[in-house]
């Protein structure tokens, strides 16, 4: 599907709901995407904004209080999931929706990130990974920090991480 | 120096005794070099070839044997860290010598290559980092893997860490 109309490269941009991954998509567009040596004019890389939509966590179905686990609260967590990674992707797609050079696909997977977006890179046989680096909170940073070291060293193909802008 | 003559990007590239360094200004030089959006066709960017040279470790001046610290040893020392490093650059150097699309500079600063990067990158206020990835013998990976790791978190730019091709 993706290679049909083009010959350029495949890079998945990682996107998630935070300003940084907005930030590494936008300087992705600017300072990756368009021409590489060697293409003529009409090549076109496709970028892939792969969305890991944490799983929801698993309850017995039977528990002592009824209420936590009831079948309302679940299906509230599985609507605000859905809603978290459309937002997250029309947002990703907005961004890339004035760029004629880059051919746009959304893809949303439910996993651990570090394993989806590993598993996706090595699926597509991505030339390139494109991801934030978080720095607000140190407990998230110390969380998301490690998917983009995870995926640094694990990912099948070039490992782009970029910082958010300088205050 | 540097910005004299162009206005594009500046791009570091940490460059080592290694193929996976080699490759990695190789992908650079195909991948990333060459016209960001926006940019005319007359604007270069300059690649900053940085070459980390490990400090020679001091020893005592007086020691038991009077014989690994005689000035012949050390003199011996200085002189292979040189040619270690001249022959570095002159290499990369040479990768990038049929490439129009750069200004190519090159740089030699001693000190733990973890440190010196970052602060290079810091100094120069470049626009990307670009390191590879190393894969063999698993003591040398846990070493140079943390070179890496650690520029990816603390640089001051975003970091493109290129992994050694597919075998």
């Amino acid at each position: 599907m993706a290679s049909e109309s083009s010959n350029g490269r495949m890079i998945v941009v990682a996107v998630d709901q935070s300003e940084e991954s907005l930030h590494a998509l936008t300087w992705c567009l600017r300072n990756v995407v368009g021409k590489s040596n060697g293409d003529d004019e009409n090549t076109k890389d496709t970028l892939v904004l792969l969305y890991a939509q944490p799983p929801r966590t698993v309850y017995p179905s039977i528990d002592g209080t009824g209420y936590l686990f009831s079948s309302d609260v679940t299906v509230s967590m599985d609507r605000y999931a859905k809603e978290m990674a459309d937002g997250v992707t029309a947002r990703a797609r907005a961004v890339c929706s004035n760029n004629p050079r880059v051919k746009v696909e959304t893809r949303i997977e439910v996993g651990d990130p570090r394993d989806v977006i590993c598993e996706v890179v090595e699926k597509l046989g991505a030339d390139m990974l494109v991801m934030g680096s978080h720095g607000y909170g140190l407990i998230k940073r110390t969380f998301l920090g490690s998917v983009s070291n995870h995926c640094a060293q694990k990912a099948k193909c070039p490992v782009l991480i970029v910082k958010r802008p300088k205050q």
